[in-house]
Formats: structure tokens, C-alpha cells, sequence
């Protein structure tokens, strides 16, 4: 694999922490949501090892919220989704599929209830806010559409608890898993959840007081020490191992909520009015075509850059792969892929072109651990 | 200036040119529209010289199509821009800001109008589709929307009409500038329009028939000897001396038309019914607070990654500059900003701060050549 450099410009924004990050030796970015995310320092496979063992810092500010608020805030929110959300509680983050007309996932936020009227939609790679300015300007909704000044860090890994206890103090380990609070330092309230695109456990302060935000992030570095803390990203190796899936990457628009395994995200049965639900309702009558699967192949390196077809021994297409990576745990690479009717039974076999060689995998169930 | 990998994945796709651009020299890459863009082969400086001299064939499949048809495609179309496109016809390009109903600039895409319920925008870096569906939706529109599988390829540079004619014969130079037609290649119909985002003339490939397309691809290249032909890719100091503005660098939803140059654009007086004509009158009626001009500064370098500010003698900030290069002609920097009122007279002088150093500048009228 050549590598390439990125073209920075003001269209793909810096983060609040893109001069923190550079001067703690990220080496790659990806662009997500129109912004710098970094994609790794170094070797993934180290922080992999490290983010399993210890806690890392990451520059999560991508993750952009789309606030909506007013009269008609409800409303339009529970529009866009097929989760309902008519019991969702003050303090709680829920994890939503977004749906067009037709059940095609358009984005895969979590949706944070901050009031009656005021929703933050914390945001996957896709401008959701544009289907929300259309959907309020088609519906004549009361609501107001802005992308406040949040950027979000997260505080990965076991030892994150320690190292936020430390920091912050006892509280903060009293918030259950999605839930949220606020929490002071350096003079200011800072909104933090327990939550982020790990299974290694940890923490998203979403950052709204840049000055006492930094001090939070720069703190964390300096006391960290005892927890060995390092800086970090969302780590390609961790998130297929955890089965964490990724819009853009696993799940397209092409794609709606069955074949991607979130059935219990979506509440055909209540009265909610929302975008899709005839749709959805149809799809599940009929059943799926294809379907999120795991897939383990005898190879120790991959670069998923697009999608790539599975072959079974007839020369069937039974699916396309959507990443991947080498896992060390399993010794091979493990991947994420939209297997076809009827080919989604565990076990299935298949080969896969690698750099022009052929390897041999097989389809099994997610999660994979 | 440190620079830094880009981490390609499925969610950042290829494009239909990506395995070529990387075997004819591709160095970095920018992210458009969730898709690869090259951004520099060597030194961009040489291909400025190159550009304007020769003929250079750019992967532009980034540039996607938003396809809108159906009976009510027209309706929706004119809805999101100021532009009134009633009188549009049939083979013919209009560049058309997409507005909110705050007056805020969306997207700045080409409009193609195909027929009178076929539709193309041709995109800029954001997504407007999502906008589409919403509006769609909230309106009930009978419209259908996708992306078709169109991959642009652009041909740009004062030799484009003579190696366009060797292969297509001399009709392609009967198009005129923003018009549009079918042209017989490798056994299939191309769409051309006589386009493209440099100002030294040329042709944009809307390549439908992937087959067929890559042929004429690499046509131009086989013949191409005679007229130097290389690869490229939009050329910042190229389009920076030609004042093509740049949606997400130049300008964004927090800006206007009126703030950006696009008064002719504008059409309030007529009967139409747009998104933001409320807000776009009232913004006429009191006139503008801030606007795009040009600036020379007396530097020999710059990289803009994001707004820099620009301070006169009394300290204060007069405006942003949004992009910016070293250009060889001017031999100095020149850049676009968004100059403050009462600050955008030509020829307000500034300072601003590269790298740690203060360079003195000017600002200046649009466009500089």
C-alpha cells in the first residue's frame, strides 16, 4: 500500500485540538464531518494494545451535535428516527438510526435529550442537519437548527475511571452506561457522558467552555502518568473486534436497520410518526436480503479502501467486505461484511482477492468476542 | 509545516480513476463530498504553469451528481435556489447557489437541466441530497432523488480544444461556455459540457458508460503527446488568481450571496417561490456587514488551514482570510477573505500573523486578473 498525504485547506476544518494532537505525534487523519479526525499515532496496533489495557485521550470533536430546539423540537426529532423516543429521559443518550423515506440509514447518531425542547443529535459522517433544515422548512416546524461550538473528547479504556475519579472526583463513576451529568472544573460545567466508540469503557466530555475544556484535556495528561494515559483515536483494530459498526464504512444509505442487526431500534408497533416506518414495516414483512455479518480470513494484513466482493466455489458474489483489519487476539484478519440471501448462515466459506492473492475466510456471527 | 497521512477507508471512497490517478503520481489527496480528490501530483506550482500553458485531464468524480426527476422536479429544484431557473433550457449548465431559509449559502453546484422533470446538480462539499429528501418529504413532493453512476472526468487547459477535437472530432468545439451535448466514444454517448473549474478553458466528461468513459480516459493520454498532456487535479493557485470560489474554504452557510458576489444570481423580483426569499430581501434591504475580496500579502509562503485573522494598525480584526497561496505571477501570496464593514474598501491594509511572523497586506477588488 502507497500512502498519501492529506491536503489540508479550511473546508476540512482543524479541531479545538489539532495543535494538542500534532504536538502529540498523530500521524494520519481521516475526514469525518467535514473535519480532521485523527486515524492513528504511530501503530494501531500498539494503541490497541495500550486502549485494551490503559486510557486514552482522543480528539472525538468530529462528532458534531446537531442541536435542535422549540416548540416543534420533539416532533421533528422523532421524525428522522425509527427508535422511539417518546419516553426518552432528561440526562439519557439513545442510540438512533436516521431513516429516509424509503428505511435507508442516512446517519447513526446518539441522541441526547438535554430538555422537553432542546435535543442534541451527536452525529455520524453525514450532514443530517440538511434533511432537518428541509424537513422543518417542509413541515412549517417552530424548531431552531444550529451546530453549537461542542467538541467532544473522549476518555478511553479501563483505566479511564481511575483517571477521571482522580481528575474530577467520585461522582463521576455514579453515571450509569449512556447516562450523563454535569461536572465541574477549572470553573465551568462540563457536560460528560459515559459513553464512546469503545467497548474499553470510558467517558465523552462534550466540551462547550473551550478555556476550561483545554485545562480539562491538558489535566488529564498531567496526572495521568500512574494510569499510563496516552493520546489516541477511534482505533480500527478495537471498534471490528468490539463489532462497533461505522456509517460510511459498514452501513450506507443503501442499507436499512434489519440487515444491519438494530431490530430493536426500531418501534413499528407504537404510534410514533416517523420518516420510513411504511417502508420498514414492508421490509420486515418480506424479510431481508442481505445482512451485517462478521467474517475471519486466513491473512494477515488487509487495507479495506472499498468495498470488496466475497467468492464462494461456484464463483457466486456472496458479499462484499466493508472493513476489516489484522486482529492479534485472532491472529488473522477479521472484518465486517453485507452478506447476500441466502449465503448469511454462519460458517459459510468464501475467498477473498488480496493485492491480487486469493485467502480463504469464512462468515461467522457478530459480535465476534 | 508538518505533514500528515490520509487514512482511506470505504467511508472516504475511491473513485472510478483512483487506481489510475495512483499510477500516474497522485502525492496527496483532499476529501469532497465523502469521496478522494487529488490535490497536488509533485509540486502544485508546476502544474499552475503546466495548466495554463497545456492541457491537463483532472479525476473530478467527486463532483457528484444529484439526480432530480419526476413531475415535481422542477418545483424542487427551484425551491433551493435563488436563481430563477424558469427559463432554463435543455442542454444548458447554471450555476446556482442552494440557500436556507436564512439566506445561508448550502452548496454552489452547476445545475444541468436534462429535461423538464430531469434534473442534475452537480455538487459541491456538502449534502444536499439529504436537504432534497427532506424538503421532498416534508412537501410531499412526487419526485425521485439518488446519485446516479456518474463520474466526472474534467479536461482543462487553453490545449483542451485541440486534443479534444483529435479524438472527438470538431464538432466538441461548436459547444459553447455552460453548454452541453452527446459525444460518440468507444461505442457509447458521453455527456460533455464545455466547463470545468479553472479559467483556462476545457471540458468536463460526465462519464456515464464506465467502460467506454475510461477509454476516452486514456485516449486523451495516448494521443495527448503533441499538446503535453498530464494528469492534475484543481489547482489551487490557479483557481485562487482566477477568483473561483471554493464552497466550505471561501464560503459557507454562515454566508450570503449578497456577501459573496452572487448578486446577479439572485432573482427576488420575479414571480418564483425559493427557500430564503424573506430572508434574502431583508438582507438587500439592509445591506451587507461582511464580504469576500481579495488580498495580496508581501509573504512567500502560506498554508491556510483553517480562518486567519486579519488585524489593522488599531488592532482590530477586519476580517478572515479563507484561503490563500503563493502565487508566481503576483510574486507574493493573494488570497480570498471575508472583509469586515466598514473595513472592505480595496486597498485597506492589514497584518497577519504566518507561522509566528507578521506580514503587512492589502485588500483588494475580485476578481485580481
Amino acid at each position: 500500500m502507497k500512502n498519501f498525504y492529506i491536503a489540508k485547506s479550511r473546508r476540512l476544518r482543524g479541531t479545538k485540538y489539532t495543535s494538542r494532537v500534532e504536538n502529540q505525534g498523530v500521524t494520519s487523519y481521516t475526514v469525518y464531518n467535514h473535519m480532521l479526525l485523527p486515524a492513528s499515532f504511530g501503530s494501531i496496533e500498539d494503541l490497541y494494545f495500550h486502549l485494551k489495557e490503559h486510557v486514552q485521550v482522543w480528539d472525538a470533536a468530529v462528532q458534531r451535535q446537531l442541536e435542535i430546539s422549540g416548540k416543534d423540537s420533539s416532533k421533528l426529532v422523532q421524525l428522522m428516527t425509527c427508535r422511539d423516543l417518546s419516553n426518552a429521559k432528561e440526562g439519557r443518550c439513545y442510540y438512533c438510526p436516521i431513516i429516509d423515506n424509503k428505511g435507508g440509514i442516512i446517519n447513526d447518531p446518539v441522541i441526547l435529550k438535554l430538555s422537553d425542547e432542546k435535543w442534541w443529535i451527536s452525529l455520524s459522517d453525514s450532514d443530517v442537519g440538511l434533511y432537518a433544515k428541509g424537513l422543518a422548512i417542509g413541515h412549517n416546524f417552530e424548531v431552531e437548527i444550529s451546530e453549537p461550538d461542542v467538541d467532544i473528547f473522549s476518555v478511553q479504556g479501563p483505566k479511564s475511571f481511575k483517571l477521571m475519579e482522580k481528575v474530577l472526583g467520585p461522582k463521576i463513576n455514579e453515571l450509569k452506561f449512556f447516562g450523563f451529568g454535569y461536572f465541574e472544573f477549572g470553573g465551568a460545567e462540563h457536560l460528560i457522558a459515559r459513553s464512546g466508540w469503545s467497548k474499553q469503557g470510558g467517558f465523552e466530555v462534550y466540551m462547550e467552555h473551550t478555556k476550561a475544556g483545554l485545562a480539562l484535556y491538558d489535566k488529564l495528561f498531567e496526572v495521568g502518568g500512574e494510569f499510563n494515559v496516552k493520546p489516541g483515536c477511534p482505533n480500527l483494530v478495537e471498534r471490528i473486534e468490539s463489532s462497533l459498526l461505522s456509517w460510511g464504512n459498514d452501513i450506507d444509505i443503501h442499507d436499512n436497520p434489519y440487515e444491519c442487526g438494530f431490530d430493536k431500534y426500531v418501534n413499528l408497533d407504537t404510534e410514533i410518526d416517523f420518516i420510513g416506518k411504511e417502508a420498514l414495516k414492508k421490509i420486515k414483512a418480506e424479510g431481508i436480503t442481505k445482512k451485517l455479518m462478521g467474517v475471519k480470513i486466513n491473512a494477515n494484513k488487509i487495507s479495506v479502501t472499498g468495498s470488496m466482493n466475497l467468492i464462494d466455489e461456484n464463483n457466486n458474489i456472496i458479499g462484499d467486505l466493508r472493513s476489516g483489519s489484522y486482529n492479534p487476539m485472532f491472529k488473522q484478519v477479521i472484518g465486517i461484511a453485507m452478506v447476500k440471501k441466502p449465503y448469511f448462515e454462519a460458517s459459510q466459506s468464501f475467498k477473498i482477492d488480496i493485492n491480487g492473492n486469493s485467502f480463504d475466510g469464512t462468515v461467522c456471527d457478530l459480535p465476534f468476542i
